[in-house]
């Protein structure tokens, strides 16, 4: 039988994580103490600026406790966090943990998630700094907050978009839809092309790498990971920019994935693309001579395909679709809200 | 009627939060810019280290949503982790709030609580940064990450108590256990000596000032602020700096109302001083010869007492209360577990 929260309790439990943390985590400079004091101090380095993101995921809500791993929750829960501090240009540094609770979970269970954290900081030379366990009424969640640094004068902020400016995005954006439906679904997941969908939604990529080489150019006007989606995230942008957008529909990559899929379940891939989907790729905005430099600064880090979807225009809150015969039909966003009824 | 988080969505929110914290939110120095983004980014004070810590509180575990107002919820859940920055030596300066809400909460009490969060934040020139909100399952969750600073060299941990080191305590611990008591209790409340008791409990006060006050002498050696009880956080100083502790049982403060309390339970005022209890008191050790220069720096900045309480020994594990009468009696440390039966 394994022990659970209730049979070690908050400080063995504590214990066991502090003792993870220093078998596994990577040794991040900066840190001056971590999970013992309940306060974690860390020295910012000279010259950068300060970057921090909170997320938090509840069960059954945000994760499936009972289809996905507590490894893969743990890389998600942390990914999602990265992908908003790859949004600004930044590197991520320093996480703190917040766990709410069940008595009755096992404690294997919790450093399983804390190992899939790990396994999406190591990497990057990003460490738990600390956290806490609090015990939750009905259902666990976890809250992230993740501390980053950018060098200063090179963030990427969402409000900079001009008219004008090319609209570029990372990545097959739609995937994951797809995967948490197929997931959700009947289908046999080790059919070849429903994999790519759902490793997609279990285990989302952020881009940090790719954001900073972006930000290093001092090339990029507006950036945003669009985990409200595609529309969603370019709407934020020209709210916050004050402008409008055209999408090319030709232009929109479309994964050989998502292309089965969509013939599959009867809808148009291009929707499934733009609409609701969490794959926190890059959106970013340049003026129209910097597309290639970007690309190519994308390019000399990742694998990832960049691709130019549409443009910024100057009629603010006006969206279109720009069709493969040049039929200019408005897009009515709807967004993605989790509080609203399609949230 | 009121507005409900589903009549108005996750944006709808967001866009009246940003409006009240811009119309009530003090306007710290450092900040590049708030809840627009989904990051919040902060340029350091040369010379300053980075402090972060998050706690988070639960409907119905750590507060009651029925028993307190709004508002008075939000100024705990900031107070809390202002005094995790305090037991640092540190000053607060940007936060970021995490809430989980059900559909049905109203707009009108998220305003509420955060009114409460700036009513903390203000005096100390501290601001809401950012954060963001998540449907949860069942009962509401307020995290806050809250990041301070402190002026490199002048942080204090727990670990560093010396043999020998004085143990002293900030005002009146003990008070706010005794007022949740008679909170839930069938206590008239305006009785007069409940009154401080029950404020205790719904309005605790951090000690921020009292433990920059402290940090700034460079004198102590190790500080806490005793959120897991008077002897639950003095385990926590000797545990991490392998060390004992001898209480003088004389000593410990005891309030007048708490006097009052513990007479109408029958139950030892020092024992409900150095049991669990949600103070919020700072507690630290010195060198003897330093005791009154720390008091008196305390005293420049505020009213609250600083009282010498007992010795750090150089047993580890060895905790003793010290009676009137010279008895010397072993103490047993239960500690605080909110997983544990006793949670």
């Amino acid at each position: 039988v394994s022990e659970t929260l209730a049979d070690v309790g908050e400080f063995g439990l504590i214990h066991r994580i502090r003792r993870l943390l220093e078998m596994r985590g990577a040794v991040g400079t900066g840190l001056i103490f971590g999970a013992g004091d309940d306060t974690a101090a860390m020295t910012p380095r000279a010259g950068h600026d300060i970057l921090v993101t909170c997320d938090a995921m509840v069960e059954g809500r945000h994760f499936l406790g009972s289809l996905m791993s507590a490894r893969e929750i743990g890389r998600r829960a942390m990914a999602v966090n990265i992908s908003d501090i790859a949004a600004m240009g930044g590197a991520p540094r320093w996480a703190l943990v917040s766990l709410g609770l069940d008595r009755d979970v096992p404690v294997r269970r919790i450093l399983e998630h804390y190992k899939g954290m790990l396994d999406e900081l190591n990497p990057l030379n990003a460490i738990v700094a600390g956290g806490n366990v609090t015990r939750s009424g009905n259902g666990m969640f976890i809250d992230i907050t993740l501390i980053g640094e950018v060098e200063r004068g090179r963030m990427i902020k969402r409000s900079g978009a001009d008219p004008g400016d090319a609209i570029l995005v990372t990545g097959w954006p739609g995937q994951a839809t797809a995967g948490l439906e197929l997931f959700l679904g009947d289908t046999d997941a080790n059919e070849g092309m429903a994999l790519p969908l759902i490793q997609a939604y279990k285990t989302p990529c952020h881009r940090v790498r790719e954001g900073q080489a972006l930000a290093s150019t001092g090339l990029v006007n507006a950036m945003i990971d669009i985990s409200d989606g595609f529309l969603g995230d370019l709407a934020h942008i020209c709210e916050e920019s004050r402008t409008g957008a055209e999408v090319m529909e030709d232009a929109l990559p479309v994964s050989e994935s998502l292309a089965w899929f969509a013939e599959r379940v009867g809808r148009s891939p291009q929707d499934l693309v733009i609409r609701e989907s969490d794959d926190y790729e890059l959106m970013f905005t340049c003026a129209p001579m910097h597309v290639e430099t970007l690309k190519s600064a994308v390019a000399r880090v990742s694998e990832v395909p960049v691709t130019h979807v549409g443009w910024i225009t100057d009629e603010p809150g006006g969206f279109y679709r720009i069709g493969a015969d040049g039929a200019r039909n408005e897009l009515v966003l709807k967004g993605w809200d989790h509080f609203g009824e399609r949230g």
